[in-house]
């Protein structure tokens, strides 16, 4: 976690831009432009994608620390979305920005180590040993213990990566298996828990561990409980702008160092064009002025 | 779901075989193909598991109702791993195989929605609608509640897809969270009377509905408590084989119609040529072998 924490620094902002690029937050000349040279297709959906993707992170890339792509709005284009992922993690890496892979993968065993071989290790080709994907971490579903945990953990310590453990989730219904009593706590309790046991032994030098975890900014009492339950772990905070979370609502999940949170916006920056007196030719400085915004709104806060 | 029971009925064998193709099951042979055509790389690797998969696919489609691709082992060769999954579900339709692809995504809102698109549904491309992958049902996880689960569910309803999710995983550790006792019961009786209320106003001409389960077989006595708990549900056993579990293990998830589950087996299969007097090159007439093998072995017990 030490990496990223170090970009939240040396930016002085707390803020994880998210890369949702669904096609109706393009720009429609990218699109069309897109379409020309790849077609009405995946293909072409993929080219748009990257292309504004690309357009964001030049935007703000000297004042962000992190982006998050959403696998889901990838994968929704096929193998081409997928490639447009893969670029879309280099270029961002190209610039110096931490990069969450959002993928909540979950599975077990050798199958927990094959994902963790596509994301945060690497896939041994015969002898070759190859990096498909390059994020520097990704978020994951701990609903089946310990064994979907630990091959990604290992890779953590092995590649100097981290992970983010779902905790508590920003959505409405996220408290109907989530907020369950057990006879010592909640659901989510025992969940952070395990997140704190999972981390034991990875502390960096800001007092973090590799294993960090969700918590939606929508629920800040649960924030404020669970900021107490983990103090040695990093908060991935979604939820914030266009779910309803405001900054005061994210300020629980950080620790009294200003730290120990990132907090997520994803819509709120990508159609920031589509608020106020932007041309569509504009996205780019409309998404800088977002982030601006929000960093200091969040800096008021922490 | 009533495709799936179709196709059991119909060859009268209740397994799925899993498509988990690790580099290191794969005939060296044709490994050393691909390399040649493609280099020693993620395309080369992702061209192996190709072939190796459409062999397999010949050698049981006859026999077997169904296949689960693993989309982890597909994932660790990249957006060329991918391709080769895309590949391998297009080629196991056209063989008229139900494809349950084995993803275990999660999320919220619209996010869950875009991973629907891109395995259920279809994706919209400013009016052309287009189905990236086309398996006709997926795993999902349930820890983020209805928001995470109802996208999926009205995909299915609109274009006769179905879903499985966890609910008792097949792994050693999946007590930790999943055994957990509540005021009523455990946290996976509560997953379960979830996916009952999931499932509502889908059920089929065989009374199972469209939200089906996963339940290790490696859990006899869970399974048993499930199968009275959700009794229209239609169950996904993994664990059987190489994990420990047995006929009589897995028997415990059919109901007295002997319909209810499909047991899936995926390195005994893929792996059948390692054991006993095979040339690798007869790969693909030992996985038949024990295809079989196993349809008599289940079919003892349901």
């Amino acid at each position: 976690m030490d990496k990223l924490i170090e970009k939240i620094i040396e930016k002085n902002n707390p803020t994880v831009a998210g890369l949702d690029p669904k096609l109706e937050y393009v720009p429609s000349y990218i699109i069309d432009k897109a379409f020309e040279e790849h077609g009405k297709n995946l293909k072409g959906a993929a080219a748009a994608i990257l292309e504004f993707n690309k357009g964001l992170i030049d935007s703000f890339a000297d004042i962000v620390p992190a982006v998050k792509p959403q696998s889901a709005y990838y994968e929704m284009y096929g193998s081409a979305g997928v490639m447009a992922l893969e670029e879309t993690i280099k270029y961002a890496k190209s610039k110096g920005l931490y990069v969450i892979l959002d993928v909540k993968r979950n599975d077990i065993g050798t199958t927990a180590s094959a994902y963790s071989c596509a994301y945060l290790g690497q896939t041994d080709i015969c002898g070759e040993k190859v990096r498909p994907f390059e994020p520097d971490s990704v978020t994951v579903n701990g609903y089946l213990g310990t064994d979907g945990i630990a091959p990604f953990v290992k890779d953590c310590t092995e590649f100097d990566r981290d992970i983010f453990v779902l905790v508590k989730t920003s959505n409405p219904s996220s408290g109907e298996l989530q907020d369950l009593m057990l006879s010592d706590g909640t659901v989510y309790e025992k969940m952070a828990n395990l997140v704190n046991g999972w981390g034991e032994g990875t502390i960096g030098k800001y007092g973090y561990s590799r294993v960090g975890c969700v918590v939606g900014a929508t629920y800040p009492e649960q924030a404020q409980i669970l900021r107490k339950v983990m103090p040695s772990v990093f908060f991935l905070v979604p939820g914030y702008g266009a779910q309803g979370g405001g900054g005061k609502d994210a300020s629980y999940s950080f620790n009294k160092d200003g730290l120990g949170a990132i907090v997520n916006s994803s819509r709120g920056i990508m159609c920031a064009y589509k608020k106020g007196d932007f041309d569509e030719k504009d996205f780019a400085a409309a998404a800088r002025q977002e982030c601006i915004a929000m960093r200091e709104e969040l800096n008021k806060w922490r």
